[in-house]
């Protein structure tokens, strides 16, 4: 099959991004795996947050576009390349923390053809909104699969931040919003029974 | 909300899964991340694949359900959390492969509730037998993206196993039933390029 030059600019472009976004990879957060001994990568997050939406999407409040939802949590933090983790409790970092990652979004995404930068920055945008069904229920997934690695290693990231039941409230203030039955199961298993073994700050 | 106690059992089967594919981080690949120091993991690599889905799903041969190619390839190393990853140039390994990853497809699928349990069983089967057009396009992906790496690198994991053009071509068989653009431009850009410059054997 023949490529032409325009054909060929445009496969370089989207292989460009394919090649940057390696890059999420390295791109620490604060969640224990459940070694308690390695914390998560951005891709892993990503990859865990994705495969539970494929078993837990029926518990959306609202019906959801699972392709939809899919590709927001896939591409969620690729703006964390430039832009790095900004961990859930820091106050200060939070502060410049969306027009950093507005600066990112322009430059990755901007390495596609010019749609495709157009389509994934969008998404990624509505994602950061939680306005539609699919990015409430992404957004739900972010804040749980943390939590649910958390409760795993024994509220570890917990007891090594101080965390405050009411930190983790207001965090999860929209958690509901994408699935009610999925955050009361959450806020049961995960967050209330570290509260009573003292992970978790009351 | 209230929950009864077969929607509680439900859920706690679902949570039991998306707890136990964490263990997915730990499964080592043979690929070297752009950094060239680590290697890549299971779930890094299904995230990647996912990704690149995203963007090139556009060339598979034939027309493809996305939702499906990306739910195939977010769970097709589950089994390697029994299994273990089985290189792609080990011959003694592959002997075993099959019959070990069925086993481990059972247990790990077999946390969920039945009818999931079928449904991404079945999605794992369809990934292995890569006769549908999902299947192929998803394995197009498997072999394309440890290629990516692996030229990004500067072919430091083909050097460090001595692999020969014929392993990969072999490897690769089938890959141009996937995609045979991606298959040509992952050929002369990865592959070509690498044995120019001796890190592929001849």
């Amino acid at each position: 099959m023949d490529t032409n030059v325009d054909d060929l600019n445009k496969l370089n472009k989207q292989f460009d991004f394919c090649r940057e976004i390696d890059k999420e990879k390295f791109i620490g957060r604060q969640t224990y795996l459940t070694d308690a001994v390695r914390k998560e990568n951005d891709a892993e997050h990503a990859w865990h947050m994705a495969v539970m939406t494929l078993i837990l999407s029926e518990y959306s409040n609202e019906p959801i576009d699972i392709l939809k939802t899919l590709s927001m949590i896939l591409i969620h933090d690729v703006v964390e390349i430039d832009a790095g983790d900004t961990y859930a409790y820091d106050e200060k970092a939070k502060e410049t923390q969306a027009e950093r990652e507005l600066k990112a979004a322009d430059r990755i995404f901007g390495l596609l053809p010019e749609k495709q930068a157009e389509k994934f920055k969008n998404l990624w945008l509505e994602f950061e909104e939680r306005k539609t069904p699919e990015a409430k229920f992404a957004r739900a997934m972010d804040n749980i699969q943390p939590m649910m690695l958390n409760a795993l290693t024994d509220g570890l990231a917990w007891e090594e931040h101080k965390v405050h039941l009411s930190q983790i409230l207001k965090r999860n203030e929209s958690t509901p919003e994408g699935s009610e039955v999925l955050w009361n199961y959450a806020k049961e298993n995960f967050i209330d029974a570290n509260v009573k073994k003292g992970k978790i700050i009351e």
